[in-house]
């Protein structure tokens, strides 16, 4: 496998509209994707974008509020009250060459592979298996990021 | 204040060498740097470089490992044996007009401001100020990344 793109950085955060709010008027971003719902994941999601270098895109920044008490993220935000880093999104070129990848590597996969909040095919590994790192394994999105 | 580049993901691993190993092996790296020591930061430091959009440089994983019992992340390291997301890093046009702009926001900021593993200004923000997350703002290198 060759190493892919970063295509973001997911944080955790107890409230979508105060993370935004932080974004924009702390951090100065000015690019946010407005908030859906992935009930699927028991998460909210908005993106916030970075600039690459020379005008292309950069790495995003994905923040998640807990959907629900039942929310998978829902133990990271009571450990975490304030928020905080909680995995890490590589690309891949192709999802199912991935997975046989880290399969024959001994890597924990959590859970079947399915569509992400890019629309594109994800699965997650195990943090113990991935230098203590939640790491989730993307399909580049074909066209655009 | 706009929000700028994400140079890097700070990574505090237990081994620098199996680090290495890892995003070599596991992640399929290719171009990592050598590790060298920052003693006044208490790390030993290397980046692995991810592709960004068009051939351009992506955002780096900053891999950082304590030197000595007295290190800053060695707390960190103690309760993340397996190594965990530390820190992310955005890089800004001035560091002196991002200071006065953190500063005049009512955010903590971590000691003055000093030349950072890229050879650039840089400083750290308190985590409970910043969405749980300890940021570091760097000047951007001229030039290069």
């Amino acid at each position: 496998m060759k190493l892919g793109r970063l295509n973001h950085v997911g944080v955790a955060v107890p409230s979508m509209h105060d993370a935004i709010a932080y974004y924009r008027e702390v951090m100065g971003a000015s690019l946010i994707t407005a908030p859906f719902d992935m009930p699927e994941q028991g998460v909210k999601v908005a993106f916030v974008n970075t600039p690459g270098e020379a005008g292309t895109a950069g790495t995003q920044i994905e923040l998640i509020e807990p959907l629900g008490e039942t929310s998978p993220i829902a133990g990271f935000i009571a450990k975490n009250p304030a928020g905080g880093q909680h995995h890490l999104c590589y690309e891949v070129a192709d999802i199912e060459a991935a997975r046989a990848w880290f399969t024959a590597q001994g890597k924990r996969i959590l859970g079947p592979t399915r569509i992400g909040a890019h629309g594109t095919p994800i699965f997650f590994l195990h943090p113990k298996d991935m230098l203590g790192q939640l790491t989730e394994i993307m399909e580049t999105p074909r066209g655009d990021h």
